[in-house]
């Protein structure tokens, strides 16, 4: 596992272009808090916690370049702002973002110094969120377990780990058998991601078609289904990469339990319901072009959400930091009430 | 409503590749059986009716062939049973094949005759029985009525109108006003030759990726799911594409009904349930690469089903050219019986 999405060092933000995998590892250095926000935009760096953590890492950026020529703190504003609007779906970049906004002081270099150690903070808190995800699913596992899962929740789109793949690795470096279908996931194949990082740590992992999903349950080889998320809201609707939705139908009509893995941040308690969720709609080009090249015909109208609302009922867990807890309001306000999380 | 799959004339069948489609229009024409059968392997000609009707004028080829070298009968049986096996899932080719094979005598130009008269016979009756199917679910079916499809159950998979397509085309012959969101069907993306002739002929389709199917529907926004099919069990479980059983169970758990355009020659009576029914399973590389493109890693396994098993119990209706009856054994019995079906 030694692929990181994103690194820092002194001023300089490097992101493994994800669009590019797995053909090619193409590493991008970054100075400009601008040219950060298209990476986002562009899906450079993609889900929900690593989104997240660039937005910080970006902020910290936008403070460095300050010239001087404008007030800092409206200037920072701006930065804040910027990177607030690069993608409306996943809340791990307001989250992010949230706590970064009150540490900006008038003094730059102060500024500099403290969102810089918060952005380091978060990126540590998101790997060891995601270790204790991993192993608050691990106790509703087995050795030898089939498992299934959507888009690329893993190690790519965090610190470490990934959250819904962390029980994967866990579960190998503890040296169980485990085997994992891994859904493409059009139109972008972010599964294709999937398969390439748990191949590389020497996970039995096997790709399909996201069609083909429910034909494994239908013939009783997937033990659970295990994704990652993007927003929560506080009834325990769970926004997630496009397909996830009928996943989760097709799980609870064979039986098949369906996780959710989500640290803290990706819930959005002020929420009623995932109908209040934003859904970001991408460009048609998505679909009708892959690496460029035509796929079907281009003058057709295309639909293309990038997320679904899996409604809370079809979900048997949610596993976060602090435990798996029932995908309701009632055990969702413990956890936050329990916990003391700030949002 | 131009395109046709196949067409033939004196000793010459001429295919439409369908590989090929939507950017360029290539008709091929063939004078040998076994590039007839490889065409079907490849998927040059697709859609169970079609291939149907292309090992019909195959084996008219094959008889045409002969050299005299061998016993005509057992030459004709070899013919015939090269194209049997070139795809296993598709009933509509055994039935044709099955139609033809009585009509075999030992001289070959009498037989050449009569192969060639119950082939074009199969043809006709194709284009009859579409347009029979499509008046048939217009019953249930209203002015404004948006519809999804999957894969491609149209035009270009039978003689003309398609089986789940026919009442699209009915109904805009009619004037209606329809909308159409179209599969865009992994990994062969056969959706692309539905929005083709959906498109080409004026009707408003919209491309999505498979796994957005599931919220149209969740936002109400669709009113029949109607998909064709290439075999269904005496039971009323109906094998398709894959893709089509998850969209039956979403539908089925958003209220949407769900119906299965069949014609006759795609029961097969003598399989009591879906479960005996043979799945083709394709090769890996249909998932992984596109137009010789490489889309995913392509060292990690890969499972490729073709088609899939939607339990009878998910579907609303089977719409035959006899009318639409319930997906179950007593209605199909009634079916076969009342009718005085041969197959």
């Amino acid at each position: 596992m030694n692929i990181n999405a994103l690194s820092y060092n002194d001023g300089v933000l490097t992101l493994l272009d994800q669009t590019k995998l797995p053909h090619a590892t193409v590493y991008r250095d970054y100075t400009d808090y601008e040219t950060i926000a298209r990476a986002i935009e562009e899906m450079i760096v993609r889900g929900a916690p690593a989104i997240g953590m660039t937005a910080a890492y970006g902020a910290v950026i936008g403070a460095r370049q300050f010239t001087g020529d404008a007030h800092f703190t409206d200037y920072m504003e701006n930065v804040i702002d910027r990177l607030w609007h690069t993608r409306p779906t996943a809340v791990n970049l307001m989250w992010a973002l949230n706590r970064l906004k009150p540490l900006v002081r008038d003094n730059p270099a102060e500024t500099i110094q403290r969102l810089e150690q918060a952005a380091h903070d978060i990126f540590k808190e998101d790997a060891e969120i995601n270790r204790r995800i991993g192993e608050h699913l691990l106790e509703v596992l087995h050795d030898g377990v089939t498992l299934l899962t959507h888009c690329n929740p893993g190690a790519l789109a965090t610190a470490a780990y990934g959250t819904a793949t962390a029980p994967m690795y866990l579960a190998h470096e503890r040296g169980w058998n485990i085997k994992v279908y891994s859904d493409e996931t059009r139109p972008r194949l972010q599964g294709a991601l999937t398969a390439y990082e748990l191949s590389q740590a020497g996970i039995d992992v096997t790709t399909i078609t996201d069609s083909t999903a429910a034909t494994l349950m239908q013939q009783g080889k997937i033990d659970a289904v295990i994704v990652g998320c993007d927003r929560i809201a506080a009834n325990g609707d769970t926004v997630n990469k496009i397909g996830t939705m009928p996943l989760a139908i097709c799980a609870n009509y064979y039986n098949v339990p369906f996780y959710v893995a989500a640290p803290t941040p990706s819930f959005d308690i002020s929420l009623a319901d995932g109908s209040r969720i934003p859904i970001e709609e991408r460009q048609s080009v998505e679909v009708t072009t892959l690496n460029e090249q035509a796929l079907s015909i281009p003058d057709v109208p295309v639909y293309n959400p990038a997320f679904d609302i899996t409604p809370h009922k079809l979900i048997t867990g949610i596993a976060t930091e602090h435990g798996i807890i029932k995908a309701n309001k009632e055990a969702i306000i413990q956890l936050f009430e329990k916990k003391e999380i700030t949002t």
